[in-house]
């Protein structure tokens, strides 16, 4: 006997109910109200194989509505993924396990991004599409071809995210994008017009996007409506009508099956009325044969891939940029040699630029960016030609006023592959885009943020763009390395650093003003470190100045006035925080020595220097909001100046 | 000769680009575009009373493009208010000038808003209108009857916080609100289409907005759609079709004239296009005294109010709530003493909800709500009504899933006055709503923030939804008080502090998790002083162990079993860091004395605790992300249980 469409459904709401009953914890409602949709997506529409879940030209799939997660894990044990196995089913939200509550991109080979933090699936989803759009223009046809693919709720349409991802998608009228929405009316705090009276659909079809609706549960009617999203030469969403919690007879179409177990008597009075009549996490051989047939429907057309593949002329370059490797002895010594033959004065924004020259004429896999911000954030560099729906070989990106959505579509774009996305804003605004900013780290996503304007120096513009807390803030993200550097040649580092840096994100904090070359000749990179000597006591040393940005600069001239009265004092660039934590203990020691008063001074937060001070150090800063004035009457008004500075240290010097 | 309103307009425009041309800094461009739909609503639609900057009943006007400050700054010196003089003007962006780069409320009293972080100026007026239609229900037509005008710009409406903020705004059926869109085509990277092809009048009209268009030009037709969008019961977003920069010949209608100064031959240009024939900073006697005429035009309604009021029943309950001043003798001892009588053991969510209890019963002005998290946040008290169209009495408001929209409306409230906010999400989604959190704080807004599932302790759903870094990140926001108590008295106090604090806002994290009361009797709130010895040492003290929330309970385990073996330790419980940072240093000394290990004890990042444990102290935390595990699993995972912090102590200590 064949199996059904609603056998392989049923399936999925059986895994999910059974999962988190023996966790008591999680969101049956979800999977349940969209098993339906998946099943005609995971067997006829997405492209994908279990057996390579990184190839490079399968389709990308994302749950936007993470929470949903045992979706997704039963979508990859069903189809024949190695992970997750029955038994991380088993212990679903358990330590150990890599069925985690919300689906991570690190634990399990088959999930393409991070999701539950809502929104942020779907405007990953564009940077994926757009990844894929550039990629297919460089390497054609035969090597890059596929579509991406979103399920997403209605908090991930009412999240102020939406609005900066769907309009992005439509200006770049990403045609290959699929949204999914599971339009169940619910939400946790009871029917979704509760909050919201929005007509969807128009608002999806106002900002360029082409609709179409189906009845969740009609296999039919949702393949009819796949063949109209995937015709379209838009985006599409396809709303799903769904019932959520559907099969659990006395929950269903409620909240109560949104975030809570399902419990013991309800699950058994949805086996029954979904004709389930397996025991927990049993599916049946030939359910569980047709879900792999479904798995093995891209086998030959991998196959044909990975021929055409073989013969490509640029298949050496197309499989360094997908494992993402840099071209063979990258580096910027070059131009940082040259830098040090012949110094130069610039704001580090615009060194940035310098070093982005560079780096873009080296590595073909950057795509730059701006949050509407590129004549100050300095991101655009010479012949970068702008990426569009006109110019899918472009590499620049104008993204709009949407650093949130500029932040989500860079995590998707490194997540995908191929590509290293940079994206500019002021550092200030580094708060509308945190959220992604986390993500990126969690994900261990490639992503360069490039915010400039990085303190009280930008000046006039006042408190609302002063960053005040924002450097440190950055250094409190795990896995986010933050940079500030000094000057043009810390910058030029940072940059290597920065695109180098497999394994995550790296953001630099970048100063509107101008700031002297400090640096002299090294062989190294020193900001690999984190931080260094820069310049050392003359004198005996009886205080180690550390700095970072433009209060390197400050710190050498207190410096000079301290060793014009006979006091010693080292100057440490301290670029970044996270780098120099991971030296060895005597490189720490030996950089900030005991036994000497440790200064700090940044125009930001003074909260967190302890950590190198110690609490009997002093630390100058800016521990309240800033104003606004031409930069150097505030650096005055904070008492961030060298007068200012020795005069403090020689006052508890007692010298 | 009759002055005309191009002549106003004029004004306007002179003094914008000749204040950004004497600052040789700023945005010019704006002010010109608007003039005109600015002189409009001023001179003839706009209630408010130069002489009285606070009347409780004036019409709101925020400038939600808070670039183009000159606009407001002009308005407000032409039709009277008593600052900004023209000395203030000639002064523009510079240090002690109130006319800073961006309209800040604490500068100007005719300044209603903090506005330039795009978006949430909007998002801001839609509380303001939320708070007017709530008053008008309490207090009636008499005492609260006005409109609320925004000026907004392509930012404005292209950021994500703008789809939150429309959808709450069409969903309450605000129809005082007006929204004027500055529609002008131009984004600093060039033209609007550049990065958006969206049909902005069909996506307001299917957020359920009422859509009005006008030459932004022409005084008639601008009159014309306002008074179009006064008769309508929906909010209103007017279109105004404008040329940037308008009266700058050769650089208006492109990004030049946006955010840099004209330049002299520009402007000298400029004033031969306008046909404004004098020195920079004059106003013609005529075009002045027509302003201060407009400017008088609520004169006489004022004061009609002033007698309504006079003879208004509930006069000083309206007094007292628009002054921000509690009831008389406001307190929740009797509430904590009860506790003491009959500890609990509870999660601090739920805590949190029984002081709301009390508060809600006895603060009529508080109106809470939650970004669609009601039954986690426990937001929700007994008898509070839903606040929405049908309810304008109602105090609880269902945000919807708009966690940054709800904080912004939030800030409205507040800065609008006669309501006290409160709303709730999980504390790892305080990064979505930081910006506005950061705006609540730079506004001195009395705003609280419930932030619930404050760590590792909320278990399964894993790090994505895992707070590691935000509390203390929060705590390095300026003028923001971050609470974190451990017990149901300690929540119960830092709700008493919060709703109690005028000037600013407060935000709470709160556990997911049950934690027992470990507060005994005092006869004053302790959480006040920010950190206070919970346990004093029994024998000699050797120890000091710092914590918050739910790892107090952990550090008094680690006491007991300290003090089994013979070594004395204190318990310092620490809700609050900058309460703490504002005692006395006697009192600071005494609270974490020197000579002994002190030791913090916190479920997020250790980075910042060197601030009180000094670099010799030990720090117990988590510097990287959680994990998806049941909350026991993760603390005893990450080594924070009694046994295993001890046994480090015991070793540092080497007994």
């Amino acid at each position: 006997m064949t199996v059904t469409d609603v056998q392989m459904a049923n399936a999925i709401r059986a895994l999910s109910m059974d999962a988190v009953e023996a966790a008591n914890s999680g969101h049956p409602g979800m999977p349940m109200g969209m098993a339906d949709v998946a099943t005609v997506l995971f067997t006829r529409y997405l492209k994908y194989d279990p057996a390579d879940p990184r190839w490079p030209d399968r389709d990308r799939f994302i749950l936007s509505a993470g929470h949903g997660s045992m979706l997704l894990y039963s979508l990859l044990h069903l189809t024949g993924y190695a992970q997750p196995m029955l038994e991380d089913i088993r212990n679903f939200r358990q330590l150990g396990s890599p069925c985690a509550g919300h689906p991570e991109n690190f634990e399990l080979p088959g999930v393409e991004c991070t999701t539950g933090p809502l929104g942020q699936g779907l405007a990953m989803s564009v940077g994926m599409a757009m990844a894929e759009r550039h990629l297919n223009a460089v390497f054609g046809d035969d090597l890059v071809d596929h579509r991406t693919w979103v399920i997403a709720g209605d908090g991930c349409l009412m999240e102020g995210i939406n609005h900066e991802a769907i309009g992005l998608a439509a200006h770049q009228k990403l045609g290959r994008l699929t949204v999914l929405w599971d339009d169940n009316r619910i939400t946790i705090d009871g029917a979704v017009d509760l909050s919201s009276n929005e007509d969807v659909v128009a608002r999806y079809a106002a900002t360029g996007w082409h609709v179409v609706e189906c009845d969740g549960h009609d296999y039919a009617d949702i393949a009819r409506a796949l063949e109209a999203a995937t015709a379209d030469d838009r985006p599409s969403l396809v709303r799903c009508r769904t019932i959520i919690g559907k099969g659990a007879p006395n929950k269903q179409g409620t909240s109560k099956t949104h975030g809570s177990p399902l419990g013991a008597d309800e699950v058994a009075a949805a086996r029954k009325e979904l004709g389930w009549d397996y025991p927990p996490f049993e599916i049946p051989d030939d359910i569980r044969a047709a879900w792999l047939d479904a798995g093995k429907r891209a086998a030959a057309p991998h196959s044909d891939w990975n021929m055409r593949l073989a013969t490509a002329p640029d298949r050496a370059e197309f499989e360094r940029r997908m494992a993402g490797d840099l071209p063979e002895g990258f580096s910027l010594n070059d131009y940082i040699k040259g830098l040090l033959a012949d110094p130069k004065k610039v704001a580090t924004r615009k060194a940035s630029e310098m070093a982005l020259d560079v780096i873009n004429a080296t590595l073909p896999e950057t795509m730059g960016g701006s949050a509407d911000l590129t004549p100050s954030n300095n991101t655009l560099t010479k012949g970068l030609e702008t990426f569009d729906r006109d110019n899918r070989a472009g590499r620049y990106v104008h993204y709009g006023i949407r650093e949130f959505g500029m932040s989500a579509a860079m995590n998707g774009m490194a997540l995908h592959g191929g590509v290293i996305p940079y994206g500019g804003t002021f550092l200030v605004f580094s708060d509308y885009a945190r959220p992604a900013i986390r993500l990126s780290a969690l994900q261990y996503a490639r992503v360069a943020y490039v915010m400039t304007h990085d303190s009280i120096g930008l000046g006039e513009d006042g408190p609302t763009h002063q960053p005040v807390e924002h450097v440190m803030s950055l250094r409190l993200i795990p896995n986010l390395d933050t940079y500030r550097p000094c000057d043009v040649v810390e910058t030029a580092e940072c940059w290597e650093l920065a695109v180098s840096r497999a394994d995550g994100p790296s953001l630099l904090a970048l100063s509107r003003q101008g700031l002297p070359q400090l640096r002299e000749a090294a062989a190294e990179n020193r900001c690999a470190r984190g931080a260094y000597r820069l310049k050392a006591a003359d004198a005996e040393r009886r205080v180690v100045l550390i700095a970072s940005g433009s209060e390197v600069e400050t710190a050498v001239g207190v410096r000079e006035q301290l060793e014009s009265a006979g006091i010693g004092a080292d100057v440490v660039s301290m670029p970044c925080w996270s780098r120099f934590d991971a030296q060895t203990a005597d490189y720490r020691a030996d950089t900030l020595p005991d036994g000497v008063l440790r200064v700090s001074i940044e125009a930001g937060t003074t909260i967190g220097w302890e950590r190198y001070t110690g609490l009997d150090g002093l630390r100058f800063g800016l521990d309240g909001f800033g104003a606004s004035a031409p930069a150097g009457d505030l650096f005055r008004h904070f008492g961030l100046t060298v007068d200012a500075i020795t005069a403090q240290i020689r006052a508890r010097l007692a010298v």
